[in-house]
C-alpha cells in the first residue's frame, strides 16, 4: 500500500452544496431513493448542528494519522474532511490541533470512521465532528495511505468532491454529479412533507392520506375488538 | 404473519399512571422487585425528561413502518407508543411527521426497539423518544404486522394498556393490574430513600445502616492494613 | 473469592494530583507515551467536566454492590471511586444515594466498568460519573469482593492511590509514583502544542512543521493530479 | 426477588414433541408464521445435532447457579433445561457435573442465555447445548430466583412445558397448546418444500414457481442489459 | 428504490479465476497490497473449504429475499452469489432450497452479509457459505432491489463479474480486470513464502531474514536483561 | 513508546506446568478462586485441544507485527506466545510462517488478542491458536513495542514466565510463583468433582449434596404447585 495523494479533484458545484445544506440528512437520503447513509455508528460529538460540504477523503493505516497531515494541504473553503482506516480501529486520529489547521483553511467539519479526541475543545471552537468513537489514544506517523481516492464508510462509497451532509441523524453522501438533482428532489420532498404535516396537525391519519387501509386488507391484517381477541386467539 | 389490530384494550387506571409518573425508573423497577426494565440499549434522544403513560404496542416487519400508521389511529390521550420489529433492525421507522400526528392525539412519547430520525426536530417539538438507534434510513409499507398484541423488548413482555415509565436511566414497564400496588411500593421506597439520604448526608455509612459489617465477616472478607497486604499477599 | 479490604494505601502526592488536574486526558496519556487509557467504552454521563483524584479501587461480583458500601468508608477528600466487576455486567451498581455519601466525604467522582443509575439526579447534584452503561437494574449484597486491591479496566491496571484523570475524552490512570514526572511531561507537551497551535493558526502545515514530506517520499506515497489518476489507475 | 419454584407444570403432549422432533428449526418457525426464534446469539457447542423436548425454565441472578440446582429436581425424561439471568451475563453457569445429573434424569439438552463450560466434555458425553457464550467463569450460590415461571430469551416468552426444538440453525419455542397444530403445519410445509426441491432440481425457477415475475413488474424493478446500464445509469 | 436487474455483465476470465483458486485469501489479499477483504464478520459455516468464482451481486431489502429469486436466473457455471441488504439485518435470507437451485446451475457458493439457514443441510450437500449470521428467521418477498449492480460489503465494493475467493480466513474480492495480474502476484508471493518457510524450518529468524534488527534500533527499541529491567523500570 | 525486549525472564517450573497441563481451564480458574480467565472473546481455531506452557508476552502496535518477529527469538521449548496490541484491532498479525518458526523452537501455541490467519493451515500443522478474530488482513513492520513486559488481556495481567492453560473453554493465566500451589488446588478440586460426579450418576441432587435447601428457605424462595401458581400469582 504505497498510496497516492490525488490533487485537485473536481467538486460538486457550490450552489448545489448550498442548496443541499438546507435539508436534513433524512430528507436528502429519501430524495436519493433511501440511499447514501454512512451508518448508525457515526455519531455527532455536538447537538443540533448541520453541515454540508465537499469531501476530501483520507485512507489511513489504523492508529496512524500521517495521511491526515497530507490531507490538510488538499483541503480548502467549503470542504469536509472524511477519514477512514484500512481496518477497524477506534484510536483518536484527530484532535483540536488538526481542527485549528482546518478551520484556518475554511473546512466545515470532520467525518471519521475511527476515534476523535479533544471533544470538549472541538465543541468550544465550533468545529463539528461525526465519529465512530471518542478516544484519547494517540497515534504514530509511520505508514503510508491515500488522499482523495474513493473510500468506503458504512457500505457507502465516497469519492472526493462528493457532497457530505451531516446532522443529528447521521451522515449522508451525495455523488458529485447528482448533487443538483438531489437538491431538487429534496425540495420536492420537503414540500410534500409540509403538506402532510399540516394535514396531520388537523388530525388526518396516514392510513387515509396514503391509502393504507386497502393495503392492510390486502395483507390480511384484521381488526379485532380486545374482548374477542383475549378470549380466542393465540395472538402472537 | 397476517397480523391483527386489537381495538380498545383495557388500560391501567389514570390515577395509577399519574402516581407512577412521580417516580424515577430505578425506583419503579426496585418497587417491582428489581424487574420490568427494557434493557440498556434503549437510550433517550433528550436529557432530563421523564414520562409515564399507557402502552399502545406495535409489532412491525424490519424496515417497514406500515403498522405504525395503523397504530396512530389506536392512540389517544395519555398513551405511549411502544414499537418493536420481528427481527433486529436499526432503520429509522419513526420521525417528526409521526410525532406531529401523535402529539395531536395527546400521545406522550415513543419507545422504539429500532431507529428514530429527525431527532433534532423531535427535541425541538418536545416529543420525547427512547430508541435503540438513531438512523435516517427510510422504510417501506409492504408487510403486515400487529397492533396492541403483547410484544417483547429487552426480555420484558409489554401488554397494551401496561404502564410505561421512561427517564434518563431507561424504560420500565408496569403490568396494568399491578400499577396501583407498584405506585404504593414506589412511594414507600422513596420515603425510605429519603431517610437514608438524610442519614448519609450526616455521615452515616451504609455498612452500619444496612448491617453489612456482619455480612462481610460471614463472607470471609477481611480488613488488612496496606503495609501488611503489600508485604504478604498475592493480592488477586 | 473471600476478598480483602486494604486500609490506608499510600496515595499520589496532592500537589501532583493538582498539577495533573490542569491537563486533559489526551495530553496526560501522550505524556505517558500514549498509555494509560481505560478504553472507549467508558463514557461520561455529563458534558464538559474534568476531574482528577486518587483511586480507591473496588472489585465486586456482577450485580452486587456490597463492596461499594465497604469502599465508602475507605474514601476521603480528593479520592475518586473506581469500580469493576469480576465478569462483564451492565447492572446499575451505583446511584444517587452512594453519591450523597461520597460527596459528604469529599470524593470527586466515580469511574465504573458497569452501569450507573439516577443519572439525571447525579448531574443535578454535580457528582461526575464515567461508566460503561446506564442502567436502572438494582443489585443484591450477597457476595464478597475486595477494596483497594489492584484492578484492571480496559487493559489498564489501577492500583489504589494512583491518579485518575477523566474528561469528555475518557479516563486515564497515572501510576502513583510517576505522577510528578507525568505532570511535568504534560506541561512540556502543552507548551509544544501551544506553539503548534499558533503556527497552524497562521497557516503552517503539519507536513512542514513535523518534516513529514520526506516521510511520504520514503514510504513511496506519490502525488498525482486528478486527471492523470482518473485516466490511469485502479485507485483502490 | 424472593423467587418461586413451580412444581408439576403441564407439558406438551409427548406425541406432539415427537412429531416436532422430525422437523428442523427453520421449518417449525415457518410453520408458526415465522415466529418463535430465540435469537441468533444462541449457538450450539456441537455440530449436526437436533433435539426436541419440553421446557423446564430457570431465572437466575447473573453469576449465580443456585436455581439450576433447584431446577434439576424438577427435570425429568424428555425435558430440556432453559436458563436465563435477570440481567445480561456471560458467566459459565453450567458444566459437565450438571449435565451428568441431568442425563441421569433423562434430560435431552440445555438452552442457556449466558455461558457454558466444560464444552469438550459435554460434546464427548453427548449432552447437547445451545448457549450465548462459552466461559469457564465460575459462579456463586447466593441469590434466589425462580424455576418453571415464564421467562424471556431473545424476545420470545418461554413457558414451562412449551416445546423447544434446537438444531444448527438455532432454537425455536412452540407454545404448549399449539404443539400439535404446529407439528401438522410443519409436515405440510415439508411436503411443499419437497415438491419445490424436486422442481428446482429440474431447473424450474422460484421466479416462475412463486409467480414473482409480476411482483417485480409491480414494484417497478426493471431488466437492463449491462452495456446500457453501464453507459447510462447512476449506478447506486 | 425501484431497482434494476442487470443482465450479462462481463466476467473475469475463467483462466484467471482458476489461477486464483490456487491461492488462499490471505495470499490474494497481500498480492493486492493488503486490500480487498470483506471483513471479519463473514464466517464460513463449514471448515477447510476454499472456493473461487465470479460474483453475481444482489442488493435486497432487509428481511426480504425476492431479489435472490431474481438473481438465481442470472447465475451460471462458475458463479458465486454475493448478497447484501440495504440496512443491517441477520435474517435467514437463504437456505437449502436456494442452494438446490443454484447447484443445478453450477454455482459454487454463497457470500451473504446477513443470515443463512439450513446450515446442516448445506454442509451435507456440499454447498459452501460465508455469512454474517446463522438464523432460521424467514423472510417476505415484498420489496424490490437490484441484481448485478455494484454492492458494498465490509467496506469493499463488489462489481458483478469480479472474482471472489473465500476460505477459512474469510472472503476477498479481486476486481475483474485485475484478476490476471493478482493471480501472478499471488504466485510470486507464494514462491517467496515457500523460501521463507524453508528458512524458518532451518531456524532462521525473521529478524535476520527481513533485516529487522536495524529497524528495532532505529525505533529505539532496546534489549534489557530481566534482572536489570525488574530492578529499574516502571514496566508499563 | 520506544519499547523494550526483556531477555531471560524467570519462568514457572516445568514440573508445575506439566502438573497444570492435566487440568482443564475451568478447574484451574476455580482452583485460583474463580480468577485468571482472559475473557470469552478469545476462541480456539481448533476443537478438543488443550495446551499448557510458559508465557512469552508481546505488546504490538495495532496492524503491526514487528514485535512478534522480535519475540520469536525469545521463545523456546515449552513456551506459549501471548500477544496483544496497544489498542483494539482485529488484523491478522499471525499466520502459518510464524507458526513454522515457533514450532521449530518448541513453542506450544499462540494466544492473541487480535486476529490470526492461515487458520486451515495452522490446524493442519497442529499449531493451536486462541484468538479474538480470524482475519486475513496483512500488517506492516513500522512501529516499536515490547517483548516480555507485563501485558493485559481481558482484564488479566500476564507476566512473562506465567503459566498459560488453554482449552475449548478459553484461556487462563496462573502467576508464575503460584503455579505449584494452583496445581495442587486443581488436583484437590478434581478429586472433589469426581466424587460429586459419581454421586450425581447415582441420582443424588446438588440441593442435598451442597445443603442448598436451607439456602433456598433463607432466601425466601418458595415451592408452589403449578395449579396454585397459575391461579394466583402475578408470575413475573
Amino acid at each position: 500500500m504505497s498510496g497516492v495523494i490525488v490533487t485537485d479533484p473536481p467538486k460538486a458545484e457550490a450552489k448545489h452544496v448550498e442548496a443541499l445544506s438546507g435539508y436534513g440528512v433524512a430528507t436528502v437520503s429519501e430524495a436519493m431513493g433511501r440511499a447514501g447513509l454512512l451508518g448508525t455508528h457515526l455519531r455527532p460529538i455536538q447537538q443540533d448542528t448541520r453541515i454540508a460540504g465537499t469531501a476530501v477523503t483520507v485512507l489511513s493505516w489504523p492508529g496512524d494519522n500521517l495521511m491526515i497531515h497530507a490531507a490538510v494541504e488538499q483541503c480548502g473553503e467549503g470542504d469536509i474532511l472524511v477519514v477512514t482506516t484500512t481496518s477497524p480501529s477506534t484510536d483518536g486520529l484527530f484532535g483540536e490541533l488538526f481542527a485549528t489547521a482546518l478551520k484556518q483553511r475554511g473546512v466545515r467539519g470532520l467525518v471519521i470512521d475511527t476515534g476523535v479526541r479533544d471533544t470538549s475543545e472541538l465543541r468550544e471552537m465550533g468545529f463539528p465532528v461525526w465519529s465512530a468513537a471518542v478516544s484519547a489514544q494517540g497515534t504514530v506517523k509511520a505508514t503510508g495511505g491515500s488522499v482523495n481516492v474513493p473510500i468506503v464508510i458504512g457500505n457507502q462509497v465516497i469519492h472526493p468532491g462528493d457532497v457530505i451532509v451531516a446532522d443529528d441523524d447521521g451522515v449522508v453522501v451525495v455523488p458529485r454529479l447528482r448533487a443538483g438533482q438531489v437538491a431538487e428532489a429534496s425540495e420536492a420532498r420537503e414540500d410534500k412533507e409540509a403538506a402532510t404535516r399540516a394535514a396531520f396537525r388537523e388530525g388526518q391519519l396516514g392510513l387515509d392520506r396514503y391509502g393504507l387501509r386497502e393495503k392492510l386488507v390486502q395483507l390480511g391484517v384484521s381488526y379485532r375488538p380486545y374482548e374477542e381477541y383475549a378470549r380466542g386467539g393465540d395472538g402472537s
